[in-house]
């Protein structure tokens, strides 16, 4: 038995990998499968809409919300967002709590001025920006937040107050990991390859009164305004990553949906941090104890120099894909809603075999 | 036995359909399949080097050309080509040979001044525009064509001529399905989903020089320079997609390589036209001779009140998505490279019978 801990892609959940082995590629009747057909036929447009309506249940989606699917990632949104959502002249707000929301902040400002509204507090005290007493100023077009951070292992312990200005979240290593108070948020986004199935999709949940903002010589792809109104088809989507998505979104469904998901991310993450915490030091998770990461395990050993070793003594042992990004080193593993408690067991006791051979 | 005529998404091949179901969700010894692990992990770098040197090996990539894969579709190149090719305030020009090159040229248009140097005859006689005596402004950042317009079913019989101006074409229906001349063109592009694969990824080639334009300001995933720089990997790229791009190249390879594909092309297409000049009026072909595209045949009933019953027929003869396009109607049977001879010997079988039953 082999664990895959990877941060993104990650590992899909059993259950929809073998039904996309079994599904995507069988031919029909009409001698086409999923991939072959055209997106404007009613086969795809009820995979289209079976996506949608589930995700909509997932999130229990407010009315003034849609669901956008495009092209990319979250990257993409990077600078689609200002291009959307901001007026010409007008600034946007970004609070820097890591390595994507600087990446984020860093693509807007090369378009618009944005506004750094909060830090993380720095290496010495890993910890997300405080949530209070944020100066946004109020004619920003949005103040951009990063609830998760996948490099850093950092999470938002409580949504942070942006005032009268909307705020807009990447989402993509947190999103469907728990429920999602949406209301508090003028726009959120994820791109699929974590939580929602593989790469080249991201899925975007945007307020009417934001979806209202395009402007109108944005290029039809490139617009929420204009994606929504053509349902996502603006141009032949990516129907693949779709119907995973679908599929995704069934089997989160069947597990009993998001406060269920909720409640195994914290036990699973409970597990690890608590082998981390217990191991006398021999490992240490450096993050902030309230802001650390259910999904995002970051930690490191006491002896770097063991850092290789045990990362080839893992995959040994059939535990991959456990080095940290490569801009911060260290070890992560990456518990996102596929990962069975029984791969944190493993991963765990390892962990405590390794420290007993080397501490 | 089905036959998907499909105009894209459109039929795969067989073996590539076969080894997709067979490679694509199996789990290795790290515990992943392929859309599972890191996109910066060396299996994954292998695909993506495999697909480029298979697509470079095909065209015969001369030595000044970058291959770039990028998510999304042909339209989405619709606006980036302005914005990554054109300085401030510097006009561009488009041929208008049918839909899609007017769509292309509409897009940019909302961002840039789009000259139109070109256009087809229009629907007496339908054809592409001529190829000489272009009137392209010398100051133009490019001059845009479409060589084979999916919706008309015209083709350019020779390249046109713009003068100095670099020439950039959207190549998705035709890409692949013969030998290209890379040399005469400053940038080439195309969707997967007609002759690469699957929907949510388009390849470009892109010339150096044309390369070297892109603005500072674009953000990362949009920009030509930095996706190249990045061998295509600003971000998380469609994965999958990628994958099968590269089963699809060597199944080319395998049977012979573009000069073969160009071949089989002629020949599909000799035979349904052949079938429909050949049907004393009963099927008609509306496309100048010269300018019938061999990958999207166009058609229609004399009695345009038999169109609705020769789909049903047809379908019930296992022949299907032969309608044509929404915005011309008709009917239309696309032959890219994945449809075998066997599936057009079945049409034109079944479309003497229809004749014969109804003319």
């Amino acid at each position: 038995m082999a664990w895959n801990f990877a941060a993104g892609p990650a590992r899909l959940p059993d259950a929809v990998r073998e039904r996309a082995a079994e599904e995507l590629f069988r031919r029909g009747p009409d001698g086409a499968c999923s991939v072959e057909r055209p997106f404007t036929g009613t086969i795809f447009r009820a995979t289209l809409a079976h996506a949608r309506l589930r995700l909509a249940e997932l999130l229990d989606l407010p009315a003034d919300y849609h669901i956008v699917f495009m092209a990319g990632g979250a990257m993409h949104q990077f600078g689609l967002l200002p291009m959307n959502l901001a007026c010409p002249g007008q600034r946007v707000a970004y609070a820097d709590s890591g390595y994507w929301s600087r990446r984020a902040m860093t693509e807007a400002g090369d378009l618009v001025a944005a506004v750094e509204v909060a830090r993380y507090p720095g290496e010495s005290a890993l910890a997300a920006p405080a949530a209070g007493g944020w100066p946004v100023p109020a004619d920003c077009a949005y103040c951009h937040i990063t609830p998760n951070e996948t490099v850093d292992g950092i999470a938002y312990p409580e949504l942070p107050d942006a005032g009268p200005v909307p705020l807009v979240a990447d989402c993509t290593s947190s999103f469907l990991t728990a429920p999602l108070a949406l209301e508090k948020f003028g726009m959120v986004y994820a791109s699929a390859q974590k939580n929602i199935g593989i790469s080249g999709l991201t899925a975007a949940i945007i307020r009417q009164d934001l979806l209202e903002r395009s402007p109108p010589e944005l290029p039809a792809v490139f617009s929420y305004r204009r994606q929504a109104a053509a349902g996502s088809c603006v141009n032949t989507p990516p129907m693949l990553a779709i119907q995973m998505a679908g599929m995704v979104f069934d089997w989160i469904a069947g597990q009993g949906g998001l406060a269920t998901m909720a409640v195994a991310n914290q036990e699973k993450a409970a597990c690890l941090y608590a082998a981390i915490d217990g191991s006398g030091s021999f490992y240490r998770a450096p993050v902030a104890v309230a802001h650390r990461s259910p999904v995002n395990v970051r930690f490191h050993l006491a002896a770097p120099e063991l850092t290789d070793r045990f990362i080839a003594e893992a995959e040994a042992e059939g535990l991959y894909h456990l080095r940290g990004h490569a801009h911060i080193g260290g070890l992560r593993a990456s518990l996102y809603n596929a990962m069975p408690l029984a791969g944190v067991a493993a991963l765990v006791g390892f962990m405590a075999d390794f420290s007993r051979r080397h501490g």
